[in-house]
Formats: structure tokens, C-alpha cells, sequence
């Protein structure tokens, strides 16, 4: 059991996230190292300094190079906007210290392209933050399907879906200027992360990107509402790709249903805990989709809780997250998803604008 | 009470079916005209005989035109093969008799615009057997649309998926071959007509069609397993459309969801009787999807039971038909769906078979 | 193909039904006795002739003495009033005529007696119309049960709860008098016969009936809104039964769930074309509960449609329970459930009754 | 931000559980009072220091009493076998030390009884460890039963169903003795706990206790495999609870349903981010049971993730316990559930077992 000292720039949702994560992960995964929440970073020394002591650092600070330079902080967390990440990533990796990077990563793919190869060269610990892959059900997802349990796959549609700008009377401004804010920018990775996931690359892409309210109160909307792309993977199944910030009355609807000529699973993160699934051996009479509810048996379930279905949460993913990028750190290994990761959902990202641009296929290896 | 001569072409799945319905829609539906099973047609004598003797019409012929010419048949229901369809519509309605015809309505648009032509200079009364946006729930939701509750649409997503073709070890040899045998022809037309149906015309397309068994036995596939298409419709919204064979564990996936900023729907017809709403005025910490059970107070419902909840099945939603069929013959007025439905689905499905081809955007107006 | 005279008294909702039942299952079950609407019996001359021209009937009449007598009745359906049950019965077996009796049958366990005697000695068809036991997915988890699927039994919950009567501002006087307009004496019997059906036998139960309302509007309630036992079957596994008229946002809730070593069941009829099994016998991280659409695989539903997942409804069980009762007659079988079972079901009530009185376990054989 | 001394007896289940939770919920609630995993006591030295290095306790001791009398524990968490609560809550009053108990509290009422006394004579924190009641879900039903959302209440049914026992050829010996490790004694005193929570107490009980497998490999079953019983609320409902660790397929089934004039609720643990709605004052053509997906506007919930449907889990449960338990620390309140809470369970507990023995209905009152 060693000390780890951890440095978070951003100390908003996500930077909370980290932190609750960070001070958790060594009791519920009885982790060799063993985080120490050492400093916070935000945009001012007073909201920093808020934020250590609402989250519990010991220190705080309005600059993110301090941060970085400090001697105690031995892993940095990048939970600030996405024009910083370039930054942030150079200075910790010029100083060989690991980074975990929030999603999307970088502004855009050529950004994300920089920071992988940074990344490399420093030869250290290095993973971006796409969370929900990480609960048990996905990963029992991805795992029912490297076992071959689908068979052939013939399709895949996946979708992440929000409500929070459903209605064009209720606005804020920064939410409707820059890609990184659109939905493209913003929710999309999210699924595409779990489309390459669940699927393996995406070889090329026919979309659809479309703001739907041109105004919203006094603000000209200048980024986009809601998306679509056909999709075609390398292995050579088709799928579709959808995400919507204005999907009234979804959530977190985080989904995907796959199906394959063995079987087929649908999940939603609505649902979080429960994966469906249809074995095509089963007797005909006898043969429907089950809902199979997560436990001791799936993909870091047991250090929550011993009883199954008693139900993992959004925060443990984060955990999980945490487990992982502590993991990295000491031993070595490169953990999925790491910065490559992170570059590739972004090459796919700029594919689909530029299909959008065009109305055409774009193939993502031209990104 | 007025007998009406009901002549059915075809004594299969559906010809049955419109025969079941026959005999019950008047005591169903207490209609003014009442059908006799007056004679069934099938592809030879002995099996017509069969058919007569299995569903209780009084006669039966080896020969369709017989049928059409009989003077006690008033009224002609097409069940047999796309390919027989304009024939026989175009005797018919020489003949100044209504039809009903089985979808998708001809073996192409062309074919399609012919019989919708017939049916206008003829001026009787002419419908195309889109059975399941007659459910209680898909005529709701329709309503709802209509009345304003989801206010302005975003998105449909629409799909018709079953799985009779999943395993590429079963296989009959003419699912294999022939256009209106694959999916787009077969499967896809009932969900362009529910798209159309909710949202008004299909102003463009692009589309993927594709064969995923090439091979299935001893047979060459030429026909398609699945395609998805997306949509931009006139009125302004986009949407996404899907059919497959190959869709395992699903087996009625007739299903479609709609977000507008006031509200969303959601339906499958796997659970027929229940229609999801999401009423974005409810307070937010009361507000979710709601399962509307089908019940007296939702269109063409009570006739079937005076109890809500108790639910209607497939065979209820011929009946519906049956009893619209009646009432165009004796009102003269135009019921939903007449022909020019048809040929408008069989235009879109052209236009999706052109974007395939082309890989580009077509407009329907141009098929 | 031979046609039978059916008469049917009372033209209400399930006078119609039966009456639909009846012009369809000779269509749709291709049946060897076909079905012929003889004549309608109801309480006056006008209310007859309406139901005889509303469902198509030959002949009507105000008196249902006259129906039971005419030599072109072969067949009788009673849908009247349980105070008519015994009177009617007696009368068309001293006939030699089949007797179809909606449930529950007579007022009393001692006039089901009577019924059942009568029914024996006349040695006729006789049936009584518990229909919600009949749909492909109760009748399939009947069969599962049969065959040791859910090795042995530990519990069944079921219950019959519908809302008609939730709220206390809306009433109707008929239905706050008489134990038969109670819960216990109209809904209760419908998951009594299921409960008997899945479980077998109920050796006792132990009752709390009550009314909720003691005055609704001008009227004073004599009859109960809701009332729960507990039981111990025959084959000596314990269950909980309810039913109850005030339980909102219920509407045809006919529910049970069963659980054994082996396996475990759920139904709710509000879905009736799903039927939920847990096999226990599932790899553990691959178990759940799935749900089964109902199909051709499935008792009873092919006739109605070839394609699974199509689902049958409220009207279909009353055709399915039509093809019964056609072929006890024709084949002089006993058919399930006949006037026996009806019988057991009243013994089961009058020892619900006791139980409460006495608040203490009775033994259904005392009654 | 005052740090505070935790002391936990116990490392099992609920002892890591509460390690975890009180290490994260300075951070998520972001607490006045900041615990410090001071000391874990457990059966021997050395299980107690695999504890302390596993969830990073600082210190560690075989004897509970040592734990208790520490001057740098200020707090003590109860989570070892029934049968020492008692002596430790004892110890820990005598000291002034708050103190939160694992449920059931006490190993019988009389125990409960005394532990109650004590904690009101030391005017000290004390709490009781019903986590499910506190998941935002349960937590807004309640104050929507209390709003009056429900109006006049007529039944509830809730239960506590797993199936960790369902197999007869699966066991282990300290299962299978012992009524605090029965049904009765382990799982029914949560729904007791719900069913108070939501309805107020219980005034009268009928039940019926049984041991469905006698014997279990080698061993003799001396304790209860599942229980019902039927009950009257002070307030005048009507409710049922049944509890089992032989419902196969049943997880975590935590759920009640609860309805009244003017709606009604549905809750199921195994899904516990959603409460179920029926509000019956919605257009009955537009109203059904909704599903609210839990968010920031439910209580606890936001600081766990400002995003809606994003969704808690089993963990965060236990967080939210101990933001309580810190609060009634810090602020002297009361705060629910307390130990006069958890002795009510256990009387409940005795009447359910005296029911059981007299086949009789039971005041609560009695014991």
C-alpha cells in the first residue's frame, strides 16, 4: 500500500467526479496505491480554493501549471474545458507524470493526434475518460461478445440521448456556441467510444448533423442539436449512430442493442444494471430476451456488494475509472481506453462533419 | 343490415385473416353492411376447395377471374402475390367493384401509380391493407400528433424487425430471390407507412441496403437482409428508418419513437397494447414515460371489450380493417389507406432502392 | 362442417363477446361444428331484437325460456345475471342441451352444486367461462408447470385488481349491492380458477375482505372493494391471493408469479403476449428473467397468426374457449374448465367468506 | 470541517461497506464532519489487520472493546452478528459515543428494547442501518405519500424476495440456524422497515412462517426459508408482506406498490433509480403508470451527479446513511431511522413470529 498523490484541474462536475472517486477507490478496491486528493486547480484561487475544501485536497491553486510542477502531485486528472487539455497533457507528460484526460479529448482530432503522441513518447500512464463503458454490464457486453455468444454481428445501433435543451425556451449561452459544446462534440464520443468498444474501428460514415433551434431566447445557436450517421465497421457490419441533446423525456440514454445470428443484447444506462440478452439456442417455445441483472459474477460488480442485484451507480464507474488509471500507473500497462482511444473517437468525430459537409461517405481513415 | 358478397384471392396468411375478419366485423362492429364468405380463389381448384371448406365461404375457384366476374362477389380482397395484383384490381374495378389489396400494393411504383389510377377513374372504393397503424395505439398516437401533445417534432426513429431469417442454416428458396421477397420490400413498407402516417411525407432519402447471407443452404441470396435509410421528411424533421429478417429475438418489432419539445411517444407493436408518453409539462421530479394501456376511450377499441387493459391482438387489427373497408363501400368516402398510399410507400421504397445504388441523397418526388 | 344452433342469453359485454366468439371460430379454428347465431335471449322483446340485429342473430326473444326450448337451439350460452345460472341450466339439461355459464357460476356454492349435479346427470357438455386461463401464455405456463419445469413449487402470488372503483365520487348503485357485484364474488374467481389451475387444488385459506367505501355518492356499500388470502394448496406450497376494484392505474391486472428450485414464472395480463421464465439452470452470469413473446410454439395461438410476436387479445380467448366448448360438444369429451371447476371455485369464495367472518384458516372441504 | 474518528466493529459485507462510505461521504456531500478510518475490530487480530490494510484503516484489534474504549474512535458502527449488538451499543454509551447498528438491532425485541432505552438515557446519535429506505426513489415516495400524492391510502403489498437459498443442494451450516439468520430475522425487518417508512406503523399482523427445505445437504434447516403476512395499519390500510430467500430469480427484490384514490406507486430495488406513478388525475385517455427516472430534484441525489437518470447505486446508499449519521453527530438531531425505529422492526419481527405459532392475528402492541 503506497501514497499516490493526485492533482484534479477542473473542480465542477466532472472534477468532483474524480475526486469522490479518488478518495473511494482504495477501500472499495483495496488498491495497492493508495490516492491522496494533494491539490485542486481551477480558473481562480478562490473557486480553487472552494473547491479543496468542499472535496477535501490539501491544497489549492489558480494555476494549473502549479499544479503540475508540484513534486507531491504524482498523477494528474484533466477535468477542465477542452481547450486546455493540450496544454495540460504536454507540461504532465514533459514532467513524466501520468494523465487521465476527461472526454472529448482535445478540441479536435488533430489536438487529440498531438496528445497521443505525447503520450507515447513519455511512455507513461495515459486514459481518457469515457465512463460508461465501464459499469459491469458493458463490460459483460463486450465480453458475451469477444466470446463469440452473438455469432456473426449483423447490426448495432447505438444512441446517447438527453433532454436538457429539448425546449428553446430555456437557454444558456455558452451551451450554444462551439463544436465542443454541440451534441457532436459533447455526447457523441460517448457512443462512438462504445460502438468501437462493442465492435471494434469504424471504417466509414454517412451523417446528418442539424440544429434544430436556430434561436433560443436572445442567443443565435451556432452548434448542433441532434445527429445521425449510417456507419460501416471494419469487420463489416452495419450500424447507426445517434445522439440528441433535444430527445424529450430521455435522460441518460446512453444505448445499444447488437444483433448477431447466435444472439443479440440490448442495454440502456437508463437501466444501468441490467443487460438483455437473447440466446438464439434456446428452445423456440421457450425463447426470449432476458434481463440479466448485474452481480458478483459480471466485471467489477463484487468490490461494490456481495449480493447481486443490489446495483452499481454512476459514481462507480468513475471508481472504476480511478481503479483502472491506478492500475496503469503501476504496472505499467496501457488500460483501455487510453489516449489512442481517445484520438481515434475523434478522428471519427471529424469524419462525421465532414460527411455532414459533404453529404456523402467519408471514410475515417481519412481523418 | 345489408349483405355484402366478400371474394378473397389468395387463402394463405392472409387470406385467412381478412376471412376471420370478415365473419366478425359485424357483430363486432355492429356495421350496417354484413359480409357473407361468398368465394375464395387460390392457385388450383383443389386447394381453393380446401380454403372454402377450412374458412366456410360458400365457394371456390381455381381461377381468379372467376371470382372477380361472379356476380354475387361484390367486393374483392387481394391476398395473393404482388405480381397478381394490378390484373386483378384493374378487372375489378372494370367491373365497378371495390377492392382491398394485400401491401406492399404491386410489384413496383410503377405498377402501384397504375392500380392507383384504375381506382380514382373507377371512383370505388379502393384500400391498401397497412394493418398495424390500425391498432388502438398507433391510431392514438397518431391523434396525440395531430392534437399538438408532442408539439415540434424532432425525430422519429421507426423500425420493422423480426428474425425469421437469422440463421442463415434455414432458409426456403424463394425468400432468396425476388425484390418483394427481401426486407425492403416485404418488411419496410409497413414502417414507411407508419413513418408517413405520424409525420407526413418523405421528402428524401439515403439509404444502405444490404444482403448479410449471401449464401444461405444450397441458394444464392439476391434479395436483401436488412437496410437502414436516413429520412428527411416535408414537414421539416429528420428520422431514421430500419428493417431487417436477420434481427434476432425480435419477432413483431414494428416499433417507433417521437420527440417533439412538448412531449415524446414511444411504440412497439410486440406489446401492442401499450403506448408510451412523455408529457414534458408534468413537474420535473413527477415526469417520466407513462404506459398508456389501450381501453375504451382510444380509437376502434370498445367495440372489442367494454374493460381497459383487456387488449386487443393481431387478428382485431384485420377486423378494424375490415370494418373501414365496409364503410368506404357504403359511404363512398376515401378511407386511410387507399392506393395513393400504397403508391406513395412503393415511391419511397423506390427512392431507398435508388440511394443505395447511387450512395447519395433522392428525392421521392423524383420516383 | 356441420352447423349447430347457438343461443345465447343476455346481449351484454359478454353476450357480445360470446356472440363474436361464435361467427369467428369456425374461421379461425376451421372447426368441424360450425357455429350458427340461432337466437339472443334478453329481458325484454326490445332489448333482444336490438342485440339480435346489433350481432347478427336469426331470432331474438324477451324470454329466455323460449330460447331454451326452441328445437334450432343446440347450444346455450348464458351471460345473464348469476341469479338466472341455476334456472337456466336446469332447464337445458332437462333438455339434453350443451350449457357454455359465464363465471362465476350461480350465486352460491350451494346452486354451483346444484349445477354441477345437474350438469353430471344430464351427461351433456357443459363448461364454465373462466377465459383469462386460456391464452397461448397462461395455458404455456400451465404446461411448463406440468412438465417439472419449475421443480418444486414454493409460492404463488396471484391477483385480479382492475380500478373501476377507485374513486369514491364515481359509483353506479348495482354495483355497491350484492356479493356477486363484490370483488370477491366478480373479480376474485377469475384468479382463483388461475391459482387452482397453475397450483392445483387450495386445501385453505386464510381472508380479510373489505369495504373501503362505505358510502359512495347517495348509496351505501354492502359489498367489498378489495380482499387478500393467504393459502395453502393441496400440494402443500403456500400463496397469497388479491383482488380488488380500487387499485388505481390498474386495469386488467390478472397477475401471478410462481417460483420453484428449478425455475420461476411471472404473467401479468396487461401483457398478455409475454410470459417471463427464469431458468435456474442459466450459467450465473448469463440468468434472467426473460420474456417470452408468444408464438405459433405456443397452445392456441397459431390459428389466430403465423407470425410470433403478432399476439392475440381479450376477444381471441373468448374464440379459443368457443373452440372448447364446440369440441366437448362434438366429441362428448370433458373439457377444462367444465361446471366442476366452477363449482370448486364458489367453495374456495364461501371459504374466503368464512375466514374473514371468523378470522381464522378454513378448509375449503367444509365448504 | 472538523475530521471525526470512525471506529467499525466488523470487516465482513457491511463492515467494508461502511469503511467505504464513510471515506467518500466528505467528498460527495462535502460534510462538515470529516471521518478518518481510525481503528476496525474484528474476531481476531489478524483478520482485523487484513481489514485495516484492505480498506485502509489506521489501526486494528481483535477485541471490540478495545475499539470501543480508543479516545480517537468518537464513533461507533455496529456491524458484527446480532448477538453482540447489545453489549457494544452498551460500552459505547457509557462512553457518550454515537453509534449507528447494523440491522436488525438486538437479537430479539427485548434486546432492541434495551439498546432504545440506553440510546435515549446517553442522549447520544444513534441510528439503525435500513439502508433501501434512503435511495432518492424511496426517499420521494415517501414525501409524495406524505405530499398527499396518493390521496386516502388503500393497500400496499412489499416485499423482500432473494433467492441465495432457492437450491436445496447449495448451503452452508451457520444459514441454516438461528432465526436471525432466517427470513424473518434477516431480510423481512427491511420491508417491515419500508412498509412503516411509507404507511406509519402496524397495529395487527396474521402470518404464516415456513421452512421449505428441511434438511440442506448434511444439515438440519432450523430456521425460515419464507413468510407472509397480512396486516393492518394504525392509519386503517390494509397491506401484505411476504419475504423469502427461496424466490428464484428474484435478486434484490425490494418492492412495494401502494395505492390510493388519487394514484398510485411502484417501486422495485432491483431497478432502484425509477419510481413507478399513476397520477389519477391525468386524462384517462393519456394517463398510465409513469416511470420517473431519479435526478437532482430527488432528494440525495444531486450530490452524487448533476446529470438526471445517471443513477445511484448500492454504495451510494450507504454514503448517504452516513452523511445522516454525521449529521446527527454534528447537529444532535434525531434523524431517522434511530434506534426507537429499530426496535419497533423487531416488535413487529415478534409479533409475526407469535402469529406464526397461534394462527392467529397478533397486536403489535403485545409485544
Amino acid at each position: 500500500m503506497t501514497e499516490i498523490g493526485i492533482g484534479i484541474i477542473g473542480g465542477g462536475y466532472m472534477g468532483k467526479a474524480h475526486a469522490a472517486a479518488m478518495v473511494a477507490v482504495g477501500t472499495v478496491f483495496e488498491t495497492t496505491l493508495r490516492p491522496r486528493l494533494e491539490m485542486v486547480a481551477a480558473t481562480s484561487d478562490d473557486s480553487a480554493a472552494r473547491y479543496r475544501d468542499a472535496y477535501g485536497f490539501a491544497r489549492s491553486t489558480g494555476d494549473w501549471r502549479v499544479l503540475v510542477a508540484d513534486p507531491k502531485v504524482e498523477a494528474v486528472i484533466i477535468a477542465s474545458v477542452q481547450s486546455t487539455h493540450l496544454d495540460i497533457a504536454k507540461a504532465a507528460f514533459a514532467l513524466g507524470k501520468p494523465v487521465m484526460c476527461e472526454k472529448p479529448m482535445g478540441l479536435t482530432e488533430a489536438e487529440a493526434q498531438q496528445m497521443t503522441d505525447l503520450a507515447k513518447a513519455a511512455g507513461v500512464a495515459n486514459m481518457v475518460a469515457y465512463n460508461y463503458i465501464r459499469t459491469p454490464a458493458s463490460q459483460m457486453a463486450r465480453k458475451m461478445i469477444a466470446a463469440g455468444d452473438l455469432g456473426r454481428i449483423h447490426y448495432i445501433r447505438a444512441e446517447h440521448v438527453e433532454d436538457f435543451q429539448n425546449d428553446p425556451a430555456t437557454f444558456a449561452a455558452w451551451r450554444c456556441e462551439g463544436d465542443a459544446n454541440g451534441t457532436l462534440g459533447d455526447l457523441a464520443p460517448h457512443i462512438i467510444n462504445a460502438a468501437r468498444a462493442l465492435m471494434g474501428p469504424i471504417a466509414s460514415v454517412n451523417a446528418v448533423i442539424e440544429t434544430v433551434y436556430d434561436e433560443r431566447g436572445p442567443y443565435t445557436v451556432t452548434n448542433d442539436d441532434q445527429l445521425q450517421a449510417m456507419v460501416r465497421f471494419e469487420g463489416g457490419a452495419m450500424g447507426h449512430l445517434f445522439a440528441s441533446r433535444v430527445a424529450t423525456g430521455r435522460k441518460m440514454g446512453y444505448a445499444y442493442e447488437i444483433t448477431g445470428d447466435k444472439g443479440a443484447i440490448r442495454f440502456d444506462q437508463e437501466d444501468q444494471n441490467s443487460l438483455w440478452y437473447f440466446d438464439n439456442a434456446d428452445p423456440k417455445d421457450r425463447a426470449g430476451f432476458r434481463r440479466i441483472l448485474t452481480g458478483p459474477e459480471h466485471p467489477d460488480y463484487l468490490p461494490f456488494c456481495q449480493g447481486p442485484g443490489h446495483g452499481t451507480g454512476y459514481q462507480d464507474q468513475i471508481i472504476i475509472e480511478a481503479k483502472d488509471f491506478l492500475k496503469a500507473i503501476e504496472t505499467g500497462e496501457a488500460i483501455y481506453p487510453t489516449f489512442r482511444e481517445g484520438l481515434e473517437v475523434q478522428r471519427t468525430v471529424a469524419a462525421i462533419r465532414a460527411s455532414n459537409k459533404t453529404q456523402s461517405w467519408q471514410n475515417v481513415s481519412d481523418f
